[in-house]
C-alpha cells in the first residue's frame, strides 16, 4: 500500500469522463469503497444537476421532450457548471477535500464541440472567461461506441444524449481522445472495454502516483 | 398620415427597453392598436420566456426562490435568447414581418452588466460569438428609478429583479443611458416620465421616420 499518511492529501480536483455506458458509475462505486477505506475526505459530485438550480437545468437538458438548439444547450450546461463550481466544487476544495466529479469541462468539449459541432474555440473561450478551474487529474474511460451504447441501452429510459445516433457518439469519443492526446499530463486514458476490476486497478495505479506526487 | 403604402415595410426588428415600471407594456398596447390599423404585419414578442424552453428558463430566472450567481443568470438569459432568435425572431423577420421585442440584448448589458456588474466586454463578446442579430431600432423608455419602482410596486407580485435595491436599478438605468449615448443611430431615448399618450406620440414620430426611410 502506497498511501499511508493521508493527511498530506490536499485540495485535489479529479474528473471522470467518457461516452454513455463507459462505466463511470461502476468506477465511482469502486473508488468510493477504496477511498473510504483509506480514510480520505472525498466528495463525489456530478454534472449536470448537482445544485438546486442545476437540477432544474438538468431536467431541461436531459428530457427527450426538450427542443433545444446546440448553442442553448451549451449555455445551459455552462450555467449549471457555474453553479456547481460556486456552490460545491470550490467550497469543498477549500475544505482541502478530494473532489471527484462525474463529468466536467471535457464533457462540454466532447459533446457540444465534437457531438454538436459547436466551435471548440468558442467553448474554450467561455470556459476561460468564466474562470472555471482546471482539474488536477482527469480519467477518460474510453470504450468503443458499440460497447458503450449496448450497456446504456440496458437501462430503463434513454435521455436526450443517449438517443442520438451512432455517428454523434463516435464524434464525442474522437473529441475525448483528442483531448487526451493534447493534454497527456492531465488526462489519463483508461481502457474501459476491460472488466470493472481491471478498470479500477488502472485508475488506482495513476491515482496513487498522483496522490504520492502531492506529498 | 405619413404611412400609406405599407407593403413596402419589410423585415424590421425593433426592441423596447427600460427599467422596471418604465411603461413598456402600455406602450406595446398603444403600438399594437396603431400598427393593426395601418395593416402592418407585426409580431410582438418578449424576453425572457417566448419559447417553450424559454418559459422554463423564465420561471427559473424570475422566481424569487431561485439562488443563482450572476454568471449563471447571464448564461440562462443567453440560452433563452438563442431559442428566441432561432424559433421566433429570425423566422418572422424572414416572413418580412415587423418584429417588436419587449427586451433584448440591451437588457443584458443593462441588467447583468450594469446591475450585476458582470464585465460588459464578456457580455458583448458572447452576443457576437453567438451571432445574435442587432435590432434596426431600439426605443429606450427612460424613467427615474423612483417613478419606475412606484409603478412596478402596484403590481401583484415582484420578481427576482424587481425586489433588488434602488442602487441596482440606478446602475441598470445608467447602463441603458450609456448605450443610448454610444449608439444614437440605433437607440432612441424616450422620456418615459410623460403620460402614456405623449410617450406613444414620441415613439410614433421616430417609428414613422424609420419606416419611411425604408421605403
Amino acid at each position: 500500500m502506497l498511501l499511508k499518511n493521508t493527511n498530506l492529501i490536499k485540495r485535489m480536483f479529479i474528473t471522470l469522463e467518457g461516452i454513455e455506458g463507459s462505466g463511470k458509475s461502476t468506477l465511482i462505486k469502486n473508488l468510493n469503497n477504496y477511498l473510504s477505506n483509506l480514510d480520505i475526505d472525498v466528495l463525489f459530485t456530478r454534472e449536470p444537476g448537482a445544485t438546486n438550480t442545476g437540477k432544474n437545468i438538468r431536467n431541461l437538458l436531459l428530457s427527450p421532450d426538450t427542443d433545444l438548439s446546440s448553442e442553448a444547450e451549451l449555455l445551459l450546461i455552462m450555467a449549471d457548471r457555474v453553479e456547481h463550481i460556486k456552490n460545491i466544487i470550490t467550497p469543498n476544495l477549500n475544505l482541502n477535500k478530494l473532489v471527484v466529479s462525474d463529468r466536467y469541462i471535457d464533457s462540454t468539449i466532447a459533446y457540444q464541440g465534437g457531438g454538436r459541432k459547436i466551435n471548440v474555440k468558442l467553448i474554450k473561450s467561455l470556459i476561460k472567461s468564466l474562470k472555471m478551474p482546471v482539474p488536477d487529474l482527469t480519467f477518460l474511460i474510453d470504450v468503443t461506441v458499440e460497447t458503450g451504447l449496448s450497456r446504456a441501452k440496458d437501462r430503463a429510459e434513454l435521455d436526450r444524449f443517449e438517443v442520438e445516433e451512432m455517428d454523434f457518439h463516435e464524434r464525442v469519443r474522437r473529441a475525448y481522445l483528442k483531448i487526451a492526446e493534447q493534454e497527456p499530463e492531465r488526462v489519463i486514458k483508461i481502457n474501459g472495454n476491460q472488466d470493472e476490476v481491471a478498470v479500477f486497478n488502472d485508475v488506482k495505479h495513476f491515482l496513487e502516483m498522483k496522490l504520492t506526487d502531492n506529498e
